[in-house]
């Protein structure tokens, strides 16, 4: 079978799929959950085994450190991956769960119902957790999945998706409700993002080209995040100690994620009291500083920031700096540099904090709180899909709520309209 | 300045002029609205002679009655759209609520904040007082807008626009918060549907055929629904007297409207009783039915149903008619031929309703009631845009809420991520 026949017959087949999952009871979907986490606990040590194989193909194809790390299974990530399948079963279930219920002056009660979206289709890049991670949130909100992971992790994805099918046909639910495709073909991809008739919705994970290009030629939503180019702007009334304390943080936690702060804004009138006990934390960290003309007054040693510098996102130990006349112009800078992801506010004062919060237009806004807690389980959504930047259908951290829509229910008594 | 230029510039005026709408307060936002209504009403002579003007050469052109009476403007349709501009000014105000405010076990309190999309465009066809009711909502949830009218109808979409830019005026809004194309160029519409930069979603108003082709050239979210085949279903344990109302209702309160019933399906355990009583009423109404074998059998003289049939809005004084087997068949039916618009359970049988519910995969889905209350007004959001029949972001029929998005807000008191 050619690679355009072998998705559409996988999208058939969610599509079919899906109509069972939009019905199916919590009881049933947990118990597929907590089967394929047995199963994935079970098999730990075939898993590891189909885990070697990708890393050593990925060892002769020279394979960057980093991505070799994202690509490994151990015994803890195994187990993390099986807690994770523990956890999202024990979330509560979104589908039909009805709100609103109001009565109307015609006599009619008016309500919504939450539903799945359908089928979802998920593409990634190396780390196989994924495969599990995706799977778990597809099911317990009700949608069937078509899984596209990275070639380089092939033998992993197709390990864990034995035991997703194991897990479903322990539950009695559709085997095909979780589909991992099994060609490295990239003509999948391609297809994948163009089958409006079998799947709904496309969640890209992955590296910003990945996303840039599957957005451009996808003919169905995507669910998508480009960049976070976060920031903390310390305002002339904050805090101090709390001031350093979340922009080190906020910095420093962790450097490669999405929600870590890439550029630091400075009031005016606190600039000077906040570098002297910042700059030294930061250059111990190891964290290279690129300033703006007033900063450099301040810290003499530090680069310069190009424009450039303030549309980056580093992902690593590197951070622009800019000192603001106010709020104001931090609030502008953000819209005009910014990814509108994570922005963060550090103040006592309550008419800013208000502002701030109502005016920047970020999927997360923040005040007094490190951007680092922008993120599903920090939010309370029980994990989460990846994080969205877009207004349309979810925005921020997207967890089952992302992955259902609702309908409206109408409950009448013989009504008819005059 | 060529159309592509000249839809540019409006694109980047609605942009700019949307992050003022943003952050408007209520009051400005109404005070906005009730100056627009004012201005209409107090230029109704003016409206009316644009009006003719328009009506002069859509008789020139052999426009058809029906779209010659969309086309119309009287003093009374006048007053309705002032009064709707008045109706949407009193709804409360979506933008800045926020909701979920809950404290996280790391101590930060994490909500959601509702924000308006952006810009909206819409493209619709004759009717002009849909550029009043486009604004209202817009405006309302903060959003900015490009209104493309159809081109029979530009002398009055350029009168009223003129009425809007003198409210926005008097409120002290940007001018182009609310902008009607003056071009009747198509090529206008080509470049509205790809601006992704400049426009956030567009809802299309009209025509299956407008709308499919906006959907398949669009770049950018479309708000859209495409076919209306709603479907009564009059279950064995239905009451006859409610069973007849509201299938009678359905169909007959007015044929042209997409949420009138196209398809009547019965239990077979209680077609002959409804026939009995429901035939002669259709007859007398001058509705001609299109039936399957079993149902004509007890009514012998109408014509036999097609498999097209069964696919088809006719928006017309026809209808189908199938009886089938029990509920399940109803629903299998529905899913197969209907287009998940409205769809209606007629039973008094409480685990049969409470499945219907469940199971049906409709923007709106009923029990005992007319599909006819399927409307932005009959369901309390105020107004509508439109009804949905997608299901991302918005479904069903979409007020003010479904043009807006949330952000998640963080309130913390210094914390950070460990």
């Amino acid at each position: 079978m050619n690679t355009m026949d072998y998705m559409q017959e996988l999208g058939k087949q969610a599509r079919a799929a899906a109509r069972h999952l939009a019905v199916a009871t919590t009881e049933r979907k947990n118990t597929a959950l907590l089967r394929i986490a047995d199963a994935i606990e079970s098999r730990a040590a075939h898993l590891i085994e189909a885990n070697q194989k990708d890393l050593a193909a990925g060892t002769s194809k020279h394979l960057e450190p980093a991505l070799m790390d994202r690509l490994e299974l151990t015994p803890a990530r195994i187990g993390a991956m099986a807690n994770g399948l523990r956890q999202v079963a024990g979330l509560a279930d979104p589908i039909g769960t009805i709100t609103d219920l109001m009565y109307r002056p015609s006599g009619i009660q008016v309500g919504k119902m939450r539903v799945p979206l359908g089928v979802v289709g998920i593409i990634y890049e190396s780390r196989p957790n994924v495969t599990a991670d995706a799977a778990a949130l597809c099911l317990k909100s009700g949608n069937a999945a078509i899984l596209r992971g990275g070639s380089e992790a092939i033998q992993s994805n197709q390990a864990i998706a034995a035991c997703i099918k194991t897990g479903l046909e322990q539950a009695g639910l559709p085997c095909t409700s979780i589909q991992v495709v099994e060609t490295t073909n990239r003509d999948a991809v391609g297809e994948l993002i163009r089958m409006p008739d079998y799947v709904d919705v496309i969640v890209p994970r992955g590296g910003k080209g990945l996303i840039e290009r599957i957005s451009a030629e996808a003919t169905i939503p995507v669910i998508k995040h480009l960049d976070g180019i976060c920031h903390v702007y310390i305002d002339d009334r904050a805090d101090l100690d709390k001031a350093c304390n979340i922009a080190f943080n906020s910095k420093t936690q962790r450097y490669g994620t999405c929600n870590t702060m890439e550029c630091l804004l400075l009031a005016a009138g606190i600039a000077e009291a906040v570098l002297k006990l910042l700059a030294p934390l930061y250059r111990e960290a190891g964290v290279e500083i690129r300033g703006c003309k007033k900063s450099r007054a301040i810290l003499p040693d530090i680069k310069a920031a190009t424009e450039a510098d303030y549309a980056t996102e580093y992902l690593a130990p590197i951070m622009s700096l800019k000192i603001v006349t106010n709020m104001e112009e931090a609030i502008r800078h953000i819209a005009t540099y910014g990814s509108q992801h994570t922005d963060c506010i550090v103040t006592e004062d309550y008419s800013r904090a208000r502002q701030f919060l109502r005016e920047v237009d970020s999927s997360s806004v923040m005040v007094n709180a490190s951007t680092r807690f922008a993120d599903g389980y920090e939010y309370g959504l029980g994990a989460e899909i990846g994080i969205s930047t877009d207004k349309f259908h979810a925005r921020g951290p997207v967890g089952l709520e992302g992955l259902t829509s609702q309908k409206f229910i109408v409950l009448g008594d013989g009504h008819i309209r005059t």
